[in-house]
């Protein structure tokens, strides 16, 4: 049984941000692979209009085949109450809707105000409960940790926003360092407040390595009692190295991480790894990023047992 | 007044994995540049055979210009009794002896047993109080979280190892990841049992990021206690992200770790990106690393002070 769930966000968060678009038939081995190597939860694409995101276009066909896979939970983000409505009727198992805490963001990002997003957070639950029921719902507060428009986000702001979430019927709201700002003891101090106020509807931790501290937070996030974490396989989706990107934590290197701690991902790290051959066949000469892939597994290593 | 203390190592263990040779004017520019920037205490070469380590030849050079430096603790690394007595002819600071947890490793490095390398630190300790009573022994114990040929090393022979040094005489003993196999548990568990063996005594955390948990690792051992950390400006000495590379924690991130999490360090980061440039400047093209140095710091960022 594992401990942790990684949550792997490569074929929504890594593919929206490539300029190329990978074929459906593509994305489809990467999840098999994910999955083969004991992934059990892929947000697999966004319920976005095509001509925005032409990248997720195909999202309805590569639902129906993560759908196939056992014990999988396939999830998808969707912005708004159309994109909902069109997941719900693909057959997810769990929608993630970012609320951003960051007044300016959540304006410059999909020009609503922050209270018109929990309107929107509260339509989509009104929608679950009539057309699908069993379908869970995350809001994922972006820019909790701080933002590029506004600097400082306030942490009154970020508790109050889980709140109001939770209150408008997500299942669960977790935390997002959307741009890389965040550090360890922020993140003991923010997850630990919203913990407070929402209890066990606390979700994931969805951290960056802008600037190297995404393990570091991932850590610090697991001491408070976090136990999910999202992560893009080889880090797609913009150089966790550079200015500006995406940068990801690493799957590769957070489930090390977490095995190398004697704390069970159940993801097989050798599977993982090689599930990055889809990827590249998928995206051919696209950077992925990762040290664990690059280092190899230190000697004696073994999974599922403490190094003594 | 810092509450951790950054002691940097790129003029030893960084240059000492460069094939090139810095000019010792070079090195003084850069020494004077990271003191500029606020730290206090630097490794700055190792006493060793010139015809073994020609980047080493001017120590002597090297360390006397550091002298100069107010409030500097000028640190060298000894491997014998040798490079002791020259150490303490140059008017050093302090000395670090590294000694070898892993059997296998201590017989191929320096073909001695473990127990050979304890008399040494002995012997050290007895020529220190002739000739040099003010100069401070530190006594690193390499590989204490696996070797890259024996595999793990068991705590015990870390445990007592760390107590066989203070015996001898070291003033400290700190613990090294030399092969980039630590976890964070590991750290927390390793530290506290050397602390509850040789309690005040317990140096330095020398982590590496061979596999990405550097920082992981520095934010583990602060959580226990540790409060002197290595790191190497720009993780001189090796690509961390690359196999069999020194992989040293680079100083600007672990620096904004601690900055961003209202620990100070002393240092200011602004000073210390710029102290690249006379790195560069002797070792033109050498590539260098880190993260924080390439996304800059975040918006509304202000040393000494938690982000909001």
């Amino acid at each position: 049984m594992s401990e942790v769930l990684i949550s792997e966000v490569g074929p929504r968060d890594g593919l929206q941000s490539v300029q190329r678009t990978m074929a459906t038939a593509d994305k489809c081995r990467w999840i098999d692979a994910l999955h083969a190597a004991g992934v059990r939860e892929i947000e697999v694409g966004s319920f976005v209009p095509a001509k925005l995101l032409p990248q997720m276009a195909d999202v309805v066909e590569v639902v129906r085949h993560a759908l196939t896979l056992p014990g999988l939970t396939v999830m998808a983000l969707v912005p708004n109450l159309r994109g909902a409505r069109a997941a719900f009727a693909a057959g997810v198992h769990k929608i993630t809707i970012p609320v951003s805490a960051s007044a300016a963001h959540s304006l410059a990002n999909v020009r609503k105000t922050r209270e018109q997003m929990v309107a929107e957070v509260r339509e989509i639950a009104a929608l679950r409960g009539e057309l699908a029921p069993q379908v869970k719902i995350e809001a994922g507060i972006s820019t909790a940790f701080g933002c590029t428009i506004q600097g400082p986000v306030p942490e009154d702001d970020v508790v109050w926003l889980a709140a109001q979430v939770v209150a408008a019927g997500a299942d669960e709201s977790g935390l997002s360092d959307t741009t890389g700002m965040a550090n360890p003891a922020q993140v003991r101090r923010l997850f630990n407040r919203v913990r407070a106020e929402i209890g066990e509807r606390t979700g994931a931790a969805h951290m960056h390595n802008t600037r190297g501290l995404g393990l570091a937070n991932c850590l610090a996030a697991y001491d408070v009692g976090v136990r999910t974490f999202d992560s893009s396989l080889g880090g797609l989706g913009g150089c966790p190295y550079a200015p500006g990107a995406s940068g990801n934590v690493v799957t590769e290197d957070l489930v090390f991480m977490f095995e190398a701690m004697g704390v069970r991902t159940g993801v097989d790290l050798g599977q993982l790894i090689a599930a990055r051959a889809p990827l590249l066949a998928g995206l051919p000469g696209e950077p992925v990023y990762g040290m664990t892939p690059e280092a190899g597994l230190p000697r004696g290593f073994t999974q599922g047992a403490l190094l003594v």
